[in-house]
């Protein structure tokens, strides 16, 4: 562990046994407000055309001028809500603008469709199968419209949501599947992003229209939580039983921690204690099954019954599973105050801070192997971007702060 | 380096400064016949349906029963060369026309294109994209009507291998880029596959009815032939210049070298000396930029101006790459006595069997990270079954013969 990893202890800490919040909440603002943004705000840019940069190397040049769809809409989402959160920076809001005039102008098809990937000056490279691209992008468009108070940008985004939902469980041929031999299973990743999507849309006031798509998202996401193994699956059958093979098999720590998140957002705006508990069972399995007790850090991928995952990459450490660790952890903690969600942030604090911040360049290195050295220099590409670190460093400032 | 890696050295053994051709010869002749057909031999075969099983882990279990067309093709391909090139063996044969007899029956459609995967019992799965699912169901094919004397079925590989070949590049709009921004670029894995195949269709006497294409091949593959970097690049615009960002950048050592070795035979069939000349050009550079010299073994991806590849696993150290060398390094010696082929050939072998070999459970293990510790157990997954090592293997000791 790195000098680095904690500051040190202020003067007068007060009660030796009481967690140092201060001591946490003042890492946490300084690593968003002096690293991690001034990297994008400085770097991103695109001085000939909308639509920021999302490649950037080790020290913030361009190494590949694609813009791609997932970034660019995470990245206007990332401004535009610390526009209206933390502080009304001019700067901040022209980013969100910039990057969700060029989807608009670019990446949104008649359609309704969102292309993956376009050229710098907006010309579509590829359309991906998955419905990300558009998600990423009504997130953007309800994030801007918030913070630029533009109510019309807010219809827009219930609009592309009911688009997306539609096509997604709309129609008996979107349930079928393709061919006679394909399971019939269905994705984690699926009703995760629909409630986080419905939560980014709705305020905490106006979601109760969403009630029955809120309802359905909660037992789709529930058949993934598999009480006898104590596991989250990715994929399972649509009564929740386990599907057969690799796939029925495969955990996925980051984006259980993930859900276990968005889930305990929807248990508390339910007032549901049911539903909190099984956000919580969510958390603390994947921790358990997914930290890797030999050199610390969570695991990509695993197997849940101890086969080798066939992803090559399962046994990498990646930045975006410790983002969502940090807040999923520290939020049981805020709302519990149980010591071992705690210790969870902690220690997954103590291995985030050591290994992903570039003291060098600023920003996080997104690739580890499983040793913890860093694999990929880049702090931009096809899917990291200005979007988990920020957020994370965000969501855990404000609930420093509540509990400090 | 493990004891097993080379052999005792045998007894009155000539000339010290001579290769010691012999102890490899008998090397690879026991991995092959002793150690990794008996594998496929005995774990492979499904008892109730035609078409073996491909996903087996270390022992030889199936923790997958799906079928994947690429890896019943090979394997299809492998026993029914042995069993006329080595031993009429009639389980050999059986077991090449049990995978050939699954993908006929079931992955062939009507309209010619071959699922990627299906159930054990035969029920489509996936169909991808890519062509390569119909190209080792045309080698198998092909080695399949050779083995058994079926010169019908050899009318069937030509005519599969007419219908890749025009739906690859019969008309303008298989050629056009899908969308406005995509760039007009090709990919190194088409014209190698095709060289292949069309070694594999047709005999040493009847190629020449296929000169146009192999011509045609030949052009296309050199554009990736990169002189003044002195790389060969994955993917090239048309013109053979360089294609902008990471694709651009790409480089495949193993695809090289296995690219070089295609090439090689070709220059021999043609007797064209540049052409071999540029074969070994490819397999030298290839190992000069692919080889890690801190912890040995070729790397999978790397960036010809040294930015880290996107693909997460480029570090990785895979079986395929290290068999492609190989072949790719002990050919060059034969064909020209270089001592710096004979020893890239004796340096990859030494890693090779050092690394991949599993003592315990027989066959090699496919996955090693950067320090060459194993990361996934399984002996054969959706990309790894029954053919890269044994026709590595085949070919090497076919040719070790030769130089003894």
């Amino acid at each position: 562990m790195s000098d680095s990893t904690l500051p040190d202890p202020p003067p007068n800490a007060g009660d030796a046994s009481a967690p140092p919040i201060r001591r946490y909440r003042t890492r946490y603002e300084d690593a968003l407000f002096e690293d991690v943004l001034p990297f994008w705000e400085t770097h991103s840019p695109d001085d000939e055309h909308d639509g920021p940069f999302n490649n950037l190397d080790r020290d913030g040049a361009v190494y590949d001028s694609t813009k791609h769809a997932w970034m660019l809409g995470r990245q206007a989402w990332t401004f535009a809500t610390l526009y209206r959160d933390v502080e009304e920076r001019p700067a901040w809001l022209d980013l969100a603008r910039s990057g969700l005039a060029f989807l608009q102008e670019h990446a949104v098809r008649p359609d309704g469709r969102v292309f993956y990937s376009l050229t710098a000056d907006g010309r579509p490279i590829y359309q991906q199968r998955k419905i990300f691209s558009e998600c990423f992008y009504t997130m953007a468009l309800a994030a801007y419209a918030r913070a630029a108070g533009e109510p019309e940008r807010l219809r827009e985004a219930e609009d592309e949501l009911e688009h997306i939902w539609n096509g997604t469980f709309g129609s008996e041929e979107a349930r079928r599947p393709t061919h006679e031999g394909q399971p019939d299973v269905q994705s984690l990743a699926v009703p995760m992003i629909f409630l986080n999507l419905i939560e980014e849309v709705t305020g905490p006031d106006d979601w109760q229209r969403y009630r029955r798509e809120v309802r359905t998202c909660i037992a789709r996401l529930q058949r993934h939580v598999h009480e006898e193994t104590q596991t989250v699956r990715e994929t399972v059958r649509p009564d929740g039983t386990l599907a057969d093979g690799p796939d029925g098999r495969l955990l996925n720590p980051g984006h259980a921690l993930e859900a276990g998140w968005f889930l305990r957002h929807w248990a508390e705006r339910l007032d549901d204690d049911d539903l909190a508990a099984t956000a919580d069972d969510m958390a603390r399995w994947a921790f358990a099954d997914g930290w890797d007790e030999e050199h610390g850090g969570l695991f990509y991928f695993l197997d849940a019954e101890g086969f080798s995952p066939v992803q090559l990459e399962w046994h990498m450490k990646l930045w975006w599973p410790h983002c969502e660790a940090l807040y999923a952890h520290l939020l049981r903690y805020a709302r519990t105050g149980e010591t071992e969600a705690w210790d969870a942030f902690e220690k997954t604090h103590r291995y985030t801070f050591a290994h992903f911040p570039d003291d060098e360049h600023g920003e996080w290195f997104g690739y580890l192997n499983r040793r913890g050295e860093v694999t990929h220099r880049f702090k931009g590409g096809p899917y990291k971007g200005c979007f988990h670190v920020p957020r994370t460093l965000w969501r855990c400032w404000r609930l420093l702060q509540e509990l400090e």
